[in-house]
């Protein structure tokens, strides 16, 4: 039997492949026209297919969040992969034996402490690894300031140690904090400069630094300018979710994966229908509890996806979801959401939803679904 | 090389197989004193060798949240099977299949729709399903008033279809939020009662209604008497958790789980550690945020599992963790935690963060490490 919608077992992880391609030719199309390379951030989907589709369409490289998202690339013959985490050293065995099978494979790290350790594991094995210093853009996270002298300090241990500086590479993590225009534009610009600065500092200290990498997606889709920039990395623009929605860089109708759910009961008197989707589909994801819209665990939507205003996920057990109704239930509720009957629902945050899967169906313009694997592993 | 604390790939899911032998043996002593079975709710651990270890001490049957589950279990050679979601439809032929391989696979409604759907499926295949129904014993979830007129009805479209009406079920969800002795056995008493007297409505009408299936680990660990009563679904305590401290029912060194995670970097300046465990090792269960004390996304131990008083897990992106130190960060802290060094963290919520993993790392009385495969599937 053809699977369709209303026999796939739920819950399910859709992809609206027709979203997913225009998300992808959007972010291609203003990385093109800002003069950079697109390095997409392949933690959002670990999909083989997805990642192929962002290839095809001009990307070039990939980024990971694990050793094992690169190991998983590489197998599937992607041999340009930055590992955006600062580098732990017990990982630099695995990173030379992927260099050494042909993975250009670039690490990072923004501290002596981790300079000294790749330059040890590095000289031990006579690796020049390719190093990236990461930078603190927005102070959300972990990198140095542009200005720090151990940005120089930890530069020379690299090259005194025989390693490869590639370049300096931020995340403005905090654009999902943002929804205005004009504060999202001035965070990129912010991103872009800061990142390049350091860039120059090094420079101007003789270090070569010919890559500057920065990247967010709601950065990437509000920079204006990105003189300096050689690449910009960016993950979850390939679904887009809530939290993007909120942030107010994509519409409701670019959002490509929902989680198919299956009514399982109601609660007539509380005005509640019970689905088979709980955090263990959803992840216990609330981005969007802080933002101006609070959509709890997600919003609902029909089988065909038009969007049921004022319907959410507002509880989630671990198998059960609970959807309520702002303004109240339908007074057929029984009747409109029969026991047996199918929905779909909106995540909060694609990447965390996604990780809850082992695979994705995607659904195609005529409505046919394929099944699409995440990567092995984490 | 075996294997060590020191070794392991990070993160990894440790647990504690002295305190988790302990929360087994504990509760299996309580239900025996009380009079009752205990069936544990298997979708904390998904794990085999939690299962025997929980058989073997006395448990009878299982609990599961999904027909994965129970495939997986009856792959185990365990036959007694209690699937406490209520049915969807579309399940009843995967059951069906179950129960004619020999599982003895118990299911569970609470409404007309899904007794009618059983009936259906059950004249169609000749297949005397064994049914629960489901009691609301706090307005937290799913199930029916002990005394809404629909109980009946449902018993009597089952009957009269030829269904196995086997007893009635229910869960007392909202003792999640409780932490006062006093409330929690309260609670457990009206969890108890008003499952029995659902039991005793349907006897009063001639139905059999052997079972009576009572359960959280709260309540579970709270209760004074459990007369007529006949089994107790408890999950979480086998490895208990952040919320569980929080709600009272175990001490800090009950806390069987944690996730074993790497330095990789500091903001000396905020005073943050960083590490490699994030949302995608903890989950994003911010259970603890609206207890009375809120452990952020876990509370942070040494390496020997040593509590790091005030020490906290605050943030959490993807694979980052930002670890905040209350009252203000120890001034060596790059001394204290150098980039490569190791230390735990305790969850909020142990099922979520199982759920993360494909394995666990147990470790024994005298620190040697096991790996626990967890089920194949959801």
């Amino acid at each position: 039997m053809t699977p369709s919608l209303l026999t796939l077992d739920t819950p399910a992880a859709l992809i609206d492949e027709t979203r997913m391609t225009r998300n992808i030719q959007l972010m291609q199309a203003r990385m093109d026209a800002l003069g950079v390379r697109l390095r997409p951030h392949v933690k959002t989907s670990k999909s083989e297919a997805v990642m192929r589709r962002q290839l095809d369409a001009g990307a070039e490289g990939v980024t990971v969040s694990t050793l094992q998202e690169a190991e998983a690339c590489f197998a599937l013959g992607i041999t340009d992969v930055l590992y955006a985490v600062a580098i732990a050293p017990a990982r630099l065995e695995q990173v030379r034996a992927l260099r050494r099978r042909g993975c250009r494979l670039g690490i990072l790290t923004d501290s002596l402490a981790g300079a000294r350790a790749i330059v040890e594991a590095g000289q031990r094995h006579a690796e020049a690894f390719d190093v990236w210093l990461e930078i603190d853009c927005d102070g959300h996270r972990a990198g140095l300031q542009p200005d720090d002298p151990k940005l120089l300090q930890i530069a020379e241990v690299l090259r005194a140690g025989g390693m490869t500086l590639v370049g300096v590479l931020t995340h403005a993590g905090s654009s999902y904090e943002l929804h205005e225009a004009a504060a999202l534009q001035a965070l990129a610009e912010q991103e872009r400069a800061l990142c390049v600065a350091a860039a120059e500092q090094l420079r101007a200290q003789g270090f070569a630094c010919p890559q500057v990498s920065i990247g967010s997606t709601p950065t990437a889709l509000s920079a204006r300018d990105l003189t300096g920039v050689t690449e910009v990395r960016a993950g979850v623009y390939v679904f887009q979710d809530l939290v993007m929605l909120n942030v107010g860089i994509c519409r409701a109708d670019d959002l490509a994966l929902s989680v198919l759910t299956t009514v399982i009961g109601h609660q007539p008197e509380k005005g509640w229908v019970l689905v088979d989707a709980g955090w263990m589909a959803l992840s216990r994801d609330r981005g969007t509890q802080r933002q101006h819209r609070d959509f709890g665990y997600g919003q609902v939507c029909d089988l065909d996806g038009t969007w049921l205003e004022g319907a959410l996920l507002s509880g989630a057990n671990q198998e059960h979801g609970m959807i309520s109704f702002a303004g109240g239930a339908p007074a057929d509720l029984e009747q409109r959401f029969p026991v047996g009957s199918r929905l779909r629902v909106l995540p909060n945050h694609a990447c965390a939803t996604g990780g809850q899967f082992d695979h994705y169906h995607a659904v195609d313009a005529t409505g046919a679904l394929t099944a699409w694997s995440r990567l092995h592993g984490r």
